[in-house]
């Protein structure tokens, strides 16, 4: 019988919040780095460029942004950035005039944030593939400017997010999904209220899923936890940081 | 010897722009599916709804917006769609207007458009584990507006980008990558004239590939390639669509 590993692995995907103390290899590293650069790429500009902490003072920097303290601790830490300056830069000075308005644009910026994700997902099927844990770190967006200035960002690069990688030192349950119906709809978007009794069966299943876990125990439903995060406006300073980086501009 | 299959998988991507005429099974499309939910997702939001056409008609026309044949003739196409109205429906009429500012954010149209990315690749590595192959299709961005009214998107649900799936029916050749030490930097980033040299090394190998390729020959590089494409500014439609559908605007 024939056996799906890159399914299995990606099914058995959980996020790991605490790493032992060992570094990756360089070997490794560099195969999820490779793993990276084989994801598609929009119109082959593979605009992004991802940037791996082994500076112990910048990585206690980068956690003070996030509050995280497994993006001190872990075995490795990328921060994936969209970049549209290498391309700038490979422009005489009178081609790069003539592309500033596209590279301005939400377009373009839409371009740089996919190819770096999907990069990124490469990257942390790959880690988990050799037997490593992962964790995306949105958290880098809390101070986008702070993180801007400690990895020396130049114009039209930015920080999208942290993955920190490494040996798992804990083995949390995997968390559920929203039912497959909710999440994925035949030809055109199913209206909110067909969606609304699949979601409410999923929060009585979360609730007892928290009820349950081992650790982190909660009284939580995912409509409580969604609508209390958005009734909380954050980082509203990367709507002008991203156009003071001549990004997502016009 | 232990082999990693999912990073084999991984490193043996191509794009596969020509289908054989045979459907995907619904088996098939569901573990797809479900390997696109287990990705890694920003505060458990889920940001995301995937549409996938099976209606004829609909994919002619989505053919259509991106002038690609492949979004017609494929074992299945999905669209992949940043959401945040099903966030938004989570809250009574009160939290809803509190959720507006954040909702409209920049930083929430990143963490939809990362969410469908993650899930997008997950959804592409799981089918090529499948043994089938994928095509993305920025292209369905070609005319924004219309893929939004054809899928009857509500308010805050935007079409990213579209995946062609299918059994191939071309084995084309591996298309390079730029070097590692281009796109991974150490600790920060790499000013773009340490960058140069290897790109001028990547740019003499690329016009050897594409020399001796057996389909689709020319003479071309990166550089002009990517100058090329950024002189001309393109999808400038992309920022009022966003902004109409209330995202990335403030």
């Amino acid at each position: 019988m024939m056996t799906y590993k890159a399914i299995e692995t990606i099914l058995n995907h959980r996020s790991i919040r605490k790493f032992k103390n060992q570094k990756l290899t360089v070997e490794q590293v560099e195969t999820i780095i490779e793993a990276a650069q084989y994801a598609s790429t929009s119109s082959y500009v593979m605009a992004y460029t991802i940037i791996g902490i082994t500076d112990e003072k910048l990585k206690e920097e980068l956690a003070a942004v996030s509050g995280q303290p497994y993006v001190k601790d872990n075995g490795h830490l990328f921060v994936f950035c969209g970049d549209l300056h290498r391309s700038e830069q490979l422009g005489t000075s009178e081609q790069q005039n003539a592309m500033q308005e596209s590279l301005e644009t939400s377009e373009q910026f839409i371009v740089a944030t996919v190819d770096a994700a999907l990069a990124a997902q490469n990257a942390a099927t790959a880690a988990e593939d050799l037997g490593l844990g992962i964790c995306f770190l949105g958290s880098l967006r809390n101070d986008i400017n702070r993180v801007n200035e400690l990895l020396q960002l130049p114009d039209k690069v930015i920080p999208l997010f942290g993955l920190a990688v490494g040996y798992p030192d804990h083995q949390p349950e995997q968390k559920p999904r929203l039912p497959l119906e909710v999440v994925y709809h035949q030809n055109f978007y199913q209206p909110f209220e067909k969606q609304l009794p699949l979601i409410q069966e999923f929060d009585e299943n979360l609730k007892s899923y928290y009820a349950k876990r081992t650790s982190n125990k909660r009284v939580d439903t995912w409509t409580a936890q969604i609508t209390r995060k958005f009734s909380n406006p954050i980082r509203l300073d990367v709507t002008p940081f991203l156009k003071m980086k001549n990004m997502n501009k016009k």
